[in-house]
């Protein structure tokens, strides 16, 4: 089977080059990836524009319906409230990232999560494998953004 | 001075008008609408067209940024936690809601908009002299649909 993180890495690379936070996402139905989304914040001066974002409109105009219920997000790092929230709204089934946010200590990602807000609760799964070199990249980015 | 929820709940009203839940937004700076939005999801099959991303999208679109550092948004009810988060991460200064949101009973609006994880944490406000109005409307409009 494909590994669906590895796919997520590869589009955090392209984000990577386009000199945006590494960050990326594809989406999952049957096995199959139908959308891909990688940060774009800066390149669009859209605030709203993080990979998960992206790959849920793709996934949306894909499936021609704003309910992803069958589908799972595989994404670098764990979501911003933001994307927690989106995630959740577009009823997507599970939720698996690859590396955790340090900062997000606060649980705040699980907590949008199962919010009685919303009407649907993603499953949400950490998936250690490749989170050394998920955070490098990361890190890698940061260092020398502060350099230029 | 021009009252921005009364602009914020026309934006409302043509949500109603269109068949999608009755929620409205403006977007103002220096005392301008700058931006405005009403809930489109049914219409765009997208889970993310609430009337706080439409306006955000809108306003970051006219001030060619993604930083709405002097922003002030006016929105019908309490911002659920997708729409809280792309608030704090477009850096808007202020929300303004007119009506609060029963099933967010567990103050996850504010934990959002104060938390760690973002960067800037919005003021957020409640202006009740509309919220009868609203809190009307939006009864109104799930009374009708459960009878179609």
């Amino acid at each position: 089977m494909l590994d669906f993180m590895k796919e997520a890495i590869k589009e955090a690379q392209k984000a990577y080059e386009e000199d945006e936070v590494p960050i990326g996402a594809v989406i999952v139905v049957d096995n199959k990836i139908i959308a891909r989304g990688h940060n774009r914040r800066e390149k669009l001066q859209n605030a709203l524009k993080h990979s998960e974002i992206i790959a849920i409109e793709k996934a949306c105009k894909k499936l021609k319906s704003w309910r992803l219920e069958n589908a799972i997000m595989y994404v670098t790092l764990e979501p911003c409230p933001m994307c927690a929230g989106a995630i959740a709204n577009a009823r997507i089934a599970k939720v698996v990232y690859g590396c955790k946010e340090k900062s997000a200590g606060d649980g705040l990602c699980e907590k949008i999560l199962t919010s009685p807000r919303l009407n649907h609760k993603p499953e949400l799964e950490y998936d250690d494998k490749h989170s050394e070199e998920i955070s490098k990249m990361l890190t890698d980015f940061f260092s020398r953004k502060r350099q230029t």
